[in-house]
């Protein structure tokens, strides 16, 4: 078996070079029939997600499953909706590939430029999959991998394979990390925070938190740890309190937003929080609050137990919101705005490949950029160091040029 | 003494929340006193390198150090200056930290920006190193670590390091990826080849050929092998064969090329080369030659042996330019110019980082950009998710904003 998927791997990697020519113009065609195939197929894909479901619920009653893996395996007609649109803007893009992204003149006829190309074999990695089949692309560029076994081989590839894209769960995500050298696009945890400044207008802090809470909560850029200023917390957490407690979240409180909170009969799950809850992303209806006493306090807070990947400030203070987007080491800073909006369809990028909280690559959402790199090229007339080097070199002019590789070779020699 | 480290770590990490407010000005200062100490202290570098060099001697005599290391420890006047330079060239740009890079308005009154920021703490680490002392920069911002046991425990700080650049030997950068969880940039092997096309200019193939293997050969851009056109074999094998021959270099050939060149009695390094020579980075005056019946068959032995580095092709043919190209899959590709010139100060960049083989991130000789990431900004008014979905979303603008978020948070509410 090793010896297949070696082979597979090997086949994809070769196809890529054929991949490299494709036009622009058939890989829209082949994304619009991917598209199409979604459309035509809802009802099978549905209930084949149906009895996916129906055997995820027994592993979940049986304790072998989160139930908030059991939230992201649920397909609906908005799923899909979104997955076809989610192509279609796709399709919108202009083809990144081949693009020079910078000229430079070294000297007189020795030129350089900086050109876009894809990363090469990239292994997505789902915990929960469901892959079709492709059409209008070389034969074997992609291979799909369904037993850990094979995923297990998969990530000894580093000859072959230039990234990995995990998708699932924060386990299934270290694990990949642990377990192989080639490099991983992802995000193991996502711990958001929304801070309520002293200087916070009422309406928005209720909107933002409720939203980064409550809107979905199975999801890594919901908020797990609310931060309220002393000054406000009086006023803002009974209110607050209320809306999440008719909305069935659990709050674990430090002791003085306990003490606010308990006062307050009706809430039904109020308890204390523990150190360990400020580290816990819990991906269901459960938050953690604290009342902190200055925005710096919330600073090193989120930097000290956050998972580096959204973060939000409410504030009418213009200084504390500047203080908070720099100070704040998160792949997004929100001022005034719910951590939900950390997603690469909202943030204009079509298809999201996913979110990263690397500090190298791609950080934050993650578009078809994030499977982009690029290549120099250099076009000389024989030029050798020697000329550039030693006692009496030439120099170099580093004159930018403003024309694009394409068009230079179109009129070259 | 683990404990030492850690807590150096830690310091260093907190610096940079004070480092990341430091303006251009005060960074330009730190860089403008590294350039004159450097200058100040010639002589005690130079005396203190020849004491270094002395007992690097002893250990290549005792073959427990390569004479390729060796060259790359010397320190000359020379050295000197292209360092003082290097640094000089990095205060004449602009601080690239807090950049806007892109503007959206997500929606009115929602706006998204992509800001340019430093990627964290970096763990550079040399083989053979020398490192000064700083000064006008947060105390604490730079560590020293001496010991190979330092380095292991730095290895395991994935929680407070986010890259690690490696240099030196290739069984030293090897050894840092194998062992560690934290990104690193670099590069491992740098088997970089010129092909010599049936098409070729003579002189250019001549000069091209010379500088990629004869100008420095203990480095990473230098050529290990060279490809040769078998319609152009027969003329252009001998006259390099004559110049490497005087310079010194050893020729291990394909069996083709072995009989060009064993004919010419007076060249003292004729070898035949085995299928290991396609596969080493010779650091030295020894050159892989082979004869190919076609461009394709280069493009394949240098995507197949190749280390994904530098490559040249050398023709006048326009189409054969264009394919090598676009199908040799390596980080810098030069046509009818020195694989030499793949360097980041010859590619304007200011002091080189390192060239990296990664195909993520940075790609090439890399310069201060390589030190960057960005984060995401979205600056709204109490903006909530749910607004923008379920059965009845409220759409998206997608706007391209041009303003930069600095002046939007001048002139913000």
């Amino acid at each position: 078996m090793t010896q297949d998927i070696i082979s597979k791997v090997k086949t994809a990697s070769k196809a890529l070079i054929a991949l490299a020519s494709v036009s622009g113009a058939a890989k829209d065609e082949a994304l619009r029939a991917m598209a199409s195939a979604l459309d035509a197929n809802r009802e099978k894909i549905i209930s084949a997600n149906d009895r996916d479901i129906e055997a995820a619920e027994k592993l979940v009653k049986e304790g072998k499953l989160s139930s908030s893996l059991l939230k992201r395996l649920k397909v609906t007609d908005i799923k899909i909706n979104g997955m076809i649109a989610g192509i279609n803007d796709v399709v919108k893009f202009e083809d990144p590939v081949g693009k020079t992204l910078a000229g430079l003149e070294l000297d007189y006829g020795l030129e350089l430029y900086q050109v876009s190309c894809p990363i090469g074999l990239i292994g997505v990695i789902f915990e929960s999959h469901a892959i079709e089949n492709t059409t209008g692309l070389p034969k074997g560029a992609f291979a799909l991998m369904e037993t850990r076994e094979e995923v297990n081989e998969i990530l000894k590839l580093d000859e072959y394979i230039s990234l990995i894209i995990p998708r699932g769960s924060n386990e299934f995500v270290k694990y990949i990390q642990d377990n192989t050298r080639i490099p991983v696009l992802g995000h193991a945890d996502g711990i958001c925070h929304v801070y309520v400044d002293s200087a916070a207008a009422h309406t928005k802090a209720i909107d933002v938190c409720y939203d980064s809470k409550v809107q979905y909560s199975a999801v890594c850029n919901a908020m797990e740890t609310m931060l309220v200023h002393r000054d406000i917390a009086g006023e803002f957490l009974p209110e607050i309190g209320r809306k999440y407690n008719d909305a069935g979240v659990e709050l674990r409180c430090c002791d003085r937003s306990y003490e606010i909170l308990k006062k307050m009969g009706f809430l039904k799950a109020v308890l204390r929080a523990t150190e360990e809850d400020w580290r816990t992303e819990y991906n269901d209806l459960i938050l953690s609050i604290k009342i902190v006493d200055s925005i710096d306090e919330a600073i090193d807070h989120i930097n000290k137990y956050g998972s580096h990947h959204t973060d939000a400030i409410v504030t009418e203070n213009k200084g504390n919101a500047t203080k908070f987007i720099n100070f704040v080491d998160s792949s997004s800073v929100m001022w005034n705005a719910s951590t939900r909006f950390a997603d690469g369809f909202r943030y204009g990028k079509g298809a999201e490949v996913g979110i990263s909280t690397n500090k190298i690559h791609a950080r934050g959402p993650v578009g078809m950029e994030g499977l982009l790199i690029y290549k120099y090229v250099l076009l000389g007339s024989g030029n050798k160091v020697a000329d550039y080097a030693g006692e009496n070199p030439k120099p170099f002019t580093h004159k930018k040029l403003n024309i694009s590789l394409a068009d230079r070779m179109e009129g070259a020699k």
